[in-house]
């Protein structure tokens, strides 16, 4: 009467989503590199028939048996069957056709890309880039928006939020941090630190400690190396996170280690009863992604990453660890090293960029995509549009298309509408913690006990997995909507004081 | 008109056998311990996703079509349709019920069977395999067969092949190995190896190295550690192989590395042509296994391990490499080395078993399971069984059901009908090898090159994957049928020379 033939069908559809997740995983971690060859098939017949099992006649009888049934309307099985209705009601708005041609163009696609960015020439990319914005431009009139067709791309990743609802708070971002950013500028730059050699053995072993400190469980986890970092959860209990590593740069590694670490945390946290139910599977993505959206997500990887790993305190405490690993380092003052960890220096690179310049990255790329889509770019004139936006932006003259348009791998894949959620995630990550960075987690943080952070974060967001939209689960959080104002107030306060403005 | 349709389904079909193998392979080499939670529903679900997607409407229909078209009888075409016709009859037999229940006992089974090992008490998994014995009688029935139940499932590990067929091989086997081995057990022993260390990672890049000379192509493969090993392949661009080690022993890992290899070396080898298509799939097994069969798979295991791994001219030439990575093996002479490499010791564990006890491991078991399935032994009887077994066949003491009748994870998986599948291997990896082993080929191995072997193998095996029968392989590739005398030959060979034997 009930429930359970819907609750297996999407235990059957989250297993197919873990496996994908898999085959990602191992692709980028393990996999020796013949396995290219088949690869990209066996993911793209997994995500068909994740497609296929969401919409097939049994997923259909068993939501119709479950709708009938009389559920509270909080409860796990009510939000679970919103959330399936609403997926069938999108995925049958993208033509099967449609998204099958995506899929083929994925591989040829990033091929291009990646050759193009390897020769800097632009050129070899621009016919497959224009394709890819035509599947965009007919996905996003296939799911329909009211004000601009780049509304509906960037729904799929942040569920409820248009450029309507984000506009204002990228205005108010450009407005606050762009004097502030000149300032900074103009102060004396801290020198950096010394060229190392800081060996990858031990950088692994440091940043192993440092997730395990912060509460990442390797016994339902792990830690790996990899090209560019990410993590991916098969479930609860088996998440999987990566860094990279430089050896002449200290900081590269320890970054990506933490803001990983954060991606991990959440998805462990997420309530057990969620397991194999629609509340931690994106059923629009069609992804095991448990969390609530990707700038919920990306929120609580800047957290860990910027708010607690970027901090003094976190330092006071865990550089004497860093110091013991890198001999490099010993002559180093705490200050000097806390200086030059959190040193501004804007560049061409958004995934190296500090945290004052990171969102100008942000808002170009979403200018530009927005225009790509409308119709109001034409692919021919993109590079010059970008190298135009970063000097408008960042004042930073580009020195290439490598380093330029072609440094982000998103558009390849076809993913349009998805950068804004990095500044999503950065609004948030400050929202949340001026509501859970109390005096004694602040206390603990500083004495090396980060448990009191981690229960907070489980109790506020982790444990709900997508059980709540975005906007609700922010509102639930901290009291309030998506709000600019605890960020610039944490970049205005922090780097103030590091810079010794005024 | 056509086949294309087939070959797309077909196609969706091994990818799904691919993220399967790779579930499994994850599982033994790097899933957290947490993953277990989730990782059995995984696995469970795209099995029966891959058994659906062979019994779907629409695979009948490509079939239809295909089966219409006009193709050449020996074509990859003409046998993938026959080979899929074959396995829809086949899993048409057993119903989904069944198989479900099958699946839904085999965790409960291997922990059960783990516990009553760990604490040597076979009580603790008496019922459990009671039940799974139930079943697979069920299984028996569902399938059908001739003379006895039994045959109904090893047919589906060696296809074609029955007890009655196999009988003749094993009587030969027993008759002349019997007194062989009294021969050797009744002469001086040779010494021992040093009690090491044999430190892992140097056992690691010995494998490595010796892999690699064989001829496994690591660009198309990996090598892991792990608990027990085995091969797997997600598609001939992809084959994972996996050795265990021990630090006091210097052979177990430097075996278990060259056996896989010989898996290895097989996937590695088939036809790319092959490559999502029916012919190096097992869609009886539902696995993503390329070779003919489980019992010609191990003859090529076999025989890079014995023929060529436990040679003299191998070793004359790589013995000062082993040397090299171990300092306790430096006053050991090669002769020594080979004799201890090679000596026979029968014991209580099937795989430490030298060459000469081993397959009176395998006949045991096969009787035993044969009269478990046709209940004329009961469950309660069977370590009783198994003691007398081993008593009258290797003239060994049992000393715990732990090392004796609770050694093997096979029926507690559910499999019954397989172990007779490692003496086929044995028999058959002698007969390649009287076939193979020109004299050219014997003095390239002895000069450190292995490729006319391994292209003399994939000539006669590894290129075909499943695209003939066991039988036919066999015929094509040996020009006769099974046949152990090139084994009993061998083994008589070798012994009689090692121990000094009349």
């Amino acid at each position: 009467m009930s429930f359970d033939p819907l609750a297996h069908e999407i235990g059957s559809l989250a297993d197919i989503l873990s496996a994908s997740a898999l085959l990602a995983w191992d692709m980028r971690t393990m996999m020796p590199s013949g396995g290219t060859a088949t690869r990209g098939e066996q993911m793209a017949t997994l995500a068909q028939l994740a497609r296929q099992h969401l919409l097939s006649d049994q997923m259909a009888r068993a939501l119709e048996t479950a709708a009938a049934a009389d559920l509270p309307p909080d409860s796990i099985e009510r939000r679970s069957i919103d959330a399936v209705q609403a997926a069938i009601v999108h995925h049958r708005r993208l033509p099967e056709q449609l998204t099958h041609r995506r899929n083929l163009l994925k591989a040829p696609a990033q091929a291009a890309w990646a050759q193009a960015r390897a020769r800097d020439d632009f050129m070899l990319f621009a016919p497959l880039l224009q394709q890819t914005i035509e599947l965009a431009r007919e996905q996003a009139e296939a799911l329909g928006y009211e004000d601009h067709p780049h509304d509906a791309l960037l729904g799929q990743f942040e569920p409820g939020a248009t450029w309507r609802t984000l506009a204002p708070i990228f205005g108010t971002l450009r407005t606050e941090l762009k004097p502030l950013l000149a300032q900074v500028r103009a102060a004396p730059s801290p020198p950096g630190l010394p060229a190392g050699p800081y060996p990858i053995s031990s950088q692994q072993l440091v940043g192993r400690k440092f997730a395990a400190w912060f509460g990442y469980d390797f016994d339902r986890g792990r830690l790996d190396p990899t090209v560019h970092p990410f993590e991916l959860a098969m479930s609860r209990s088996d998440v999987r996170i990566t860094a990279r590593y430089n050896e002449a740069i200290a900081d590269i590694g320890l970054k990506a280690t933490m803001h990983e670490t954060g991606h991990g945390l959440y998805e462990q946290g997420i309530d057990p009863a969620l397991t194999r139910t629609a509340l931690n599977i994106d059923l629009i993505g069609l992804s095991a992604m448990g969390g609530a959206s990707l700038g919920v997500h990306e929120s609580q990887s800047r957290l860990w990453e910027n708010h607690v790993g970027r901090s003094l305190p976190f330092w006071t405490r865990a550089y004497p660890e860093l110091q013991a690993a890198f001999p490099a380092l010993a002559e180093i003052s705490l200050d000097a090293f806390y200086r030059s960890f959190n040193a501004v220096r804007p560049g061409l690179i958004r995934t190296e960029a500090d945290e004052l310049s990171y969102d100008f990255h942000i808002m170009l790329r979403t200018e530009l995509e927005r225009a790509l889509i409308d119709g109001s770019l034409r692919v021919e004139d993109l590079p010059a549009a970008w190298n135009e936006a970063m000097r408008r932006e960042l004042d930073i003259v580009v020195d290439s298309d490598a380093n330029g348009v072609l440094q982000d791998i998103h558009w390849s894949m076809g993913q349009f509408g998805s950068f804004c959620s990095y500044t999503v995630g950065n609004v948030l990550a400050a929202q949340v913690w001026s509501t859970v960075a109390t005096e004694p987690v602040k206390a603990a943080i500083a004495a090396g006990d980060f448990a009191p952070l981690r229960l907070a974060l489980t109790e506020k967001i982790y444990r709900h997995g997508r059980r709540y939209h975005p906007a609700e689960l922010v509102r639930l959080a901290t009291g309030q909507p998506l709000n600019p104002a605890p960020y610039v107030g944490y970049l205005q306060n922090k780097y103030r004081a590091l810079y010794g403005l005024g």
